[in-house]
């Protein structure tokens, strides 16, 4: 029997009630399986902290995460309380590159009982792998000047290393998905850091001849997931792209409260970071009323990186049959609370 | 009577096919309104010249279309032949600059006859205003290191002075439409240049108490333009931003094929570009299939500009009366050639 000790992060908003719900739905789904079970140590790090403590985490917040097998996240951010750059780069952000977490796995597949607001959305099934660590994410930058002549200046700093690692593990997954790896770029627009991402692409698939591939430029690639989304499998795209892209991902599914994601440290040298690919929507938090499947099914991305396949598939399964009894939250268009719609995934499992 | 003398570029591919298909369409209308008329000079400017002469457009290029009213471009763009960055900075993004054409507009509207790919698409009307001459387009960058030590570095630089531009022509566009204004931004990701864009249009809004808005990370924004996009009116983004919203808008509208798009220099000061959002299309350029209501369309914008608005409103009722008689070309689920939906369109003026 394995024991895997999970560091908890419900965070802000709707994160505080979507991640216990999930962690009932795992904790069943251990029972059942009877070959592991989790051992849950919540910690209430977030923007309530900071106000009460002027930091989103403690000091030796990193290191107290590493005596953890995973982390399993909520949302973070309170915009109208802690302004959006302390709170995410002060938790998130931070784990995220803390952890070494450089690669971030979101899928967008059209689960069975889901409604796409997509007229004919055929049956996509897409996993987006996004560069987690740098891009155009690096915080490099800086300002000259005042008045009518400032200037703000944002680096985007891409390293060989970790551009090449991130497509290293999308053709990795396309293996054993459809043999297919598309490459989003922009390097018309963007003349330094684009063409670099070709090239290293270029060198990468040298060493996957059976797996086919494909470049598109980040415009075209999100009107593809509109007009023609079931043509791709795996998309390996840099920190930004792969953040527009995933959001459309979620939305092609029908709603953003459905996508899950994982940040992870491939190399298993630190704990992963499981955390669903909505936000803290204040707007509905402390109402009941908030999607937790983006949370569950980002349970079962964990269950998966832990290799507990089966007990994943048993959640993805229950997942799409609460979906299809009519079980519904609001943002899918039903009436369901997020109580209703946990209960019906643990009756399912 | 206003004799307006414009520069026509081509360019490659389909813009050879749906150009002189456009210019038919307005010179008809001209004919019809009978209060002014155009001059077209041709420049065989693009890949094909490159290949000859080594360069996308001659040295005094610039100088020539300074002497011209407007310029009317198609597509640019040989992939295969002529890597992007040349073809593309060569003349493109080369006249957008030289001409100080620093806004970029690009509606996004459903019209009659349309097949959107959305179940529900509402009555969407979204114009995004595009900031045209710098932030991630900046051209500004290097490497350092080789091997696995390599490093390439994108600076994205963001002036108060156009980002201000950019904002302000938002702001006065929204006046006389339904009075709100979004900011796309992702200040939680990009440290510098979108925390500065939110400071400028913080200040810029001060100036329009009558114009409601709003801020959306482009993420939730790419989203919503799938969930809602009923719910925008103006947007205004930055160079790389509204590149991606655009194309999203094509897509939602039925096809990138039917995207107008104007490159403006409002000071007035040299000749605007109109040129619609596809590419050049290679794949069925030549064939007579190609969809030429994206620059019909951009030729309405042309005339919005030039103030002939009546005539600009019965080029969009042709347009919408085409679409609804079905005449259609593949792109849009139907089987109608070039030739016979710019005769339609001819037709219903
Ligand atoms: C071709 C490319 C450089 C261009 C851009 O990104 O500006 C195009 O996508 C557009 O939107 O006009
Ligand atoms: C909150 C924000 C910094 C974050 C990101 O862009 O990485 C979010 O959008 C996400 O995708 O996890």
């Amino acid at each position: 029997m394995n024991t895997y000790k999970i560091a908890v992060i419900p965070g802000d908003g709707i994160g505080k009630e979507v991640v216990p719900a999930a962690i009932e739905v795992l904790d069943s789904i251990a029972k059942l399986d009877g070959n592991f079970k989790f051992e849950w140590t919540y910690f209430p790090w977030g923007c309530d902290y900071y106000l009460e403590h002027g930091e989103m985490m403690p000091g030796d917040g990193l290191e107290t995460l590493k005596q953890y097998d995973q982390i399993f996240l909520g949302a973070v951010g309170m915009p109208e309380l802690v302004p959006d750059h302390i709170s995410l780069w002060g938790l998130l952000i931070k784990i995220r590159r803390g952890m070494k977490q450089s690669i971030n796995v979101r899928p967008a597949k059209l689960l069975a009982g889901l409604q796409s607001p997509l007229k004919n959305p055929q049956n996509f099934d897409i996993t987006v792998v996004r560069e987690n660590s740098e891009g155009e994410y690096s915080d490099s930058g800086g300002r000259i000047h005042t008045g009518e002549d400032e200037i703000a200046i944002q680096n985007a700093i891409f390293t060989r290393k970790r551009t090449e690692r991130a497509m290293r593990y999308a053709f990795e997954l396309a293996k054993s998905s459809r043999k297919h790896v598309t490459s989003a770029t922009k390097s018309n627009g963007l003349t330094y850091s684009m063409p670099f991402w070709d090239e290293v692409f270029n060198v990468v698939k040298k060493d996957y001849p059976e797996i086919d591939t494909s470049v598109q430029h980040i415009d075209a690639l999100a009107a593809f997931f509109v007009m023609k989304p079931q043509a791709f499998d795996i998309i390996v795209a840099s920190n930004l792209f792969g953040d527009i892209l995933t959001d459309l991902g979620g939305a092609i599914m029908g709603s953003i409260g459905i996508a899950p994601a994982a940040n992870l440290n491939i190399e298993r040298e630190y704990p992963s970071m499981f955390e669903p690919v909505h936000g803290s929507a204040p707007d509905i938090a402390g109402l009941g009323i908030a999607n937790p499947i983006g949370q569950i099914w980002t349970g079962k991305m964990m269950l998966d990186f832990l290799g507990h396949y089966h007990a994943g598939t048993r959640i993805l399964t229950a997942i799409e049959k609460t979906l299809s009894s009519g079980v519904k939250t609001g943002d899918l268009g039903g009436t369901a609370t997020l109580e209703e719609v946990k209960n019906t995934v643990i009756n399912y499992l």
